[in-house]
């Protein structure tokens, strides 16, 4: 941590450290905050708001209503969303996922799912493509575990479809240059060419439905914020190419099990639950790694009260695992006032994540039979 | 000229300047001399030796007893050159081609000649995808034009393989730094990111065969020597994916026709003749722009002589024109001792030029009707 307020923190794709403050990140980046008016302006569309919205978890945007713009004179969005496929997917991944599930059901839009293995096999020094194409494989499961509908989903993993998407990256790459990414994220001169290159790949899908509809065709793209400078740039070049820019819309991390600092890393089974993890592993991660926003003894706890706001166990219940509002509502009242001790807390947790991975487990050993419906190859 | 020495001539793949000294540029390069012995083995091979190995126009290799040694242990090379595609091809360009016509002819081995429509696409502003690929498939008609054999010729435009093509350059990339192209091509960091990543792209053709038959193909590739630097490049980084080297044996420029200093620029029409210039255009290029190696007056060159070592049409008829070594042996004798005057000199390759280029373009028009036979796609 060398500079203050720089880099007390620091958010790029491939990189989280620090307690992120959200505030901040959305002005340094220069992203809106969803506000009031803008949930009831979803909320016209879609009925009701995901819990998602509700709590905050998604929280920033660029053209939302650009977006909703759009759709009302009738020239609909489709949403984009991906992956730098990993051996596992860990529950942290799933958060973006189930939310654009939902808004692919209330908006009934196509979705395009990038798989980008390429950027992987590249970015990490130790992986064949072998490697990361098993992975993407494995990965697609999770993304059709999840329900989404076959006729408006596309998974595209990217060596797959290389002559559709190298095409169309050559002139967005001839509009990007190497002080350009450099500066974006961070690379210096050792960084390999295929790397540099692999920006211009990742705009694509932003722009398939357009190229294949020959007329300008809105993007949506809901991620975690840490992807956000693949997309800036993305917003940067498009429209020099007469492409619309790409919209927005980004969540916050799930926290890592050892507490609120930095992102859930899918390499660290200590910080993570990863949607292969069999109940009793469930079961010894949580007891032994999740940071508790309790106190000290039991006798402290039940006289002050302990902490939502760090408790690892209540945020996941609150960003992914209950959906119910008045559940949760008692869950942080009892928390915060000492009835309900952190043992318990971390039971209810237990419990509750067990029966969602057991049921995703289900799905996406179904889901492997389903792959032809959902995977395009050039 | 900043420099002494270094900068006297610059000779890169979009640039050469200059007077350049061959023997300097092999010592730069760190390429062989094509030697007496060399020449021996080849022609053990190949019964004769083709006139642009005897003039030495084929000058320097890399690895050619390699190419040669594999050869005879039964293990035989395939050839691949390529071009960046151009809207109208010159004379100059064909000079390699018609050598590798001749080496597949003589060892019948497979040629892949690339067309890289991507990568004039990236370096050149103004031209879109849609031009270089009208130049690619122009430039395929020549080449066919020369008579390659079907059978065992494919010419590939990269942006029709890129399935292909990407998937095996992902792990080339890899490999390859940005500090390394930028040090190899001179470029700054304005360069873009296509650019940047493109080289990866030119080493394809050399692994296509052993990717394509599991095994080790040894790769020839006949070039003019600015290329040097992209195969210098794939020299490095190739057998640390565990193929060979590829070899090369190149040659060294045809003079444009303002004189022997710098390459034949596709762009500038005063310096070069194109395969598609009429007869009376060829005549006047000619007779205006050709260097003359003879005096300032006929009096004065009776009696002294021309030079025939910087004479352009000497040249192009030494180079590419004349096959005969008699008639070329009669041409130079007759120049410098001054019973030839510039001017016959010149008609006599308005002539050979008319006569090859009439031919040329018959064939190419018939090459129209059978790219199908030649082009591959993914």
């Amino acid at each position: 941590m060398t500079k203050e307020n720089e880099n007390d923190f620091i958010v790029t794709p491939w990189e989280v450290h620090g307690k992120v403050d959200y505030n901040k990140l959305m002005e340094r980046f220069g992203t809106e905050p969803i506000d009031e008016a803008l949930l009831e302006r979803i909320k016209k569309h879609t009925g009701e708001l995901h819990y998602m919205l509700r709590r905050g978890t998604f929280f920033t945007h660029r053209d939302m209503n650009f977006i909703l713009n759009e759709l009302e004179r009738g020239n609909k969005f489709h949403l984009y969303t991906g992956r730098g496929p990993s051996e596992d997917i860990h529950i942290g991944h799933l958060v973006p996922w189930v939310f654009t599930k939902w808004l692919q059901d209330k908006f009934d839009v196509k979705f395009i799912f990038q798989l980008t293995d390429d950027e992987k096999f590249l970015f990490e020094e130790k992986l064949s493509k072998e490697d990361t194409y098993s992975f993407a494989i494995e990965n697609a499961c999770d993304v059709i575990a999840l329900g989404f509908d076959p006729k408006n989903t596309e998974i595209i993993i990217d060596t797959d479809n290389a002559q559709t998407f190298y095409n169309i990256a050559l002139p967005i790459a001839k509009k990007i240059t190497y002080s350009t990414v450099k500066a974006s994220f961070g690379f210096d001169n050792s960084i390999n060419i295929g790397s540099v290159f692999y920006t211009s790949i990742q705009a694509v899908p932003a722009v398939l439905e357009s190229v294949r509809q020959g007329k300008n065709v809105p993007c949506l793209i809901p991620h975690a914020i840490d992807q956000d400078p693949h997309f800036r740039l993305a917003r940067d070049v498009l429209p020099r190419l007469g492409y619309y820019k790409p919209a927005s819309i980004q969540c916050s991390f799930l926290p890592a099990l050892g507490g609120p600092e930095g992102k859930m890393s899918a390499s660290d089974p200590t910080q993570t639950v990863y949607v292969t993890d069999d109940p009793k592993t469930v079961e010894k991660k949580i007891n032994k790694y999740a940071f508790s926003g309790g106190q000290v003894s039991v006798a402290e706890h039940r006289k002050k009260g302990g902490d939502p706001a760090v408790d690892v166990s209540y945020q996941w219940l609150k960003i992914l695992l209950e959906e119910d509002d008045k559940k949760l509502k008692t869950l942080e009242e009892d928390y915060r006032n000492g009835d309900l001790l952190t043992g318990e807390l971390k039971a209810i947790l237990i419990d509750k994540l067990n029966v969602f991975l057991e049921n995703h487990r289900e799905k996406r050993e179904k889901a492997r039979d389903r792959l032809d419906e959902f995977l395009i190859k050039d």
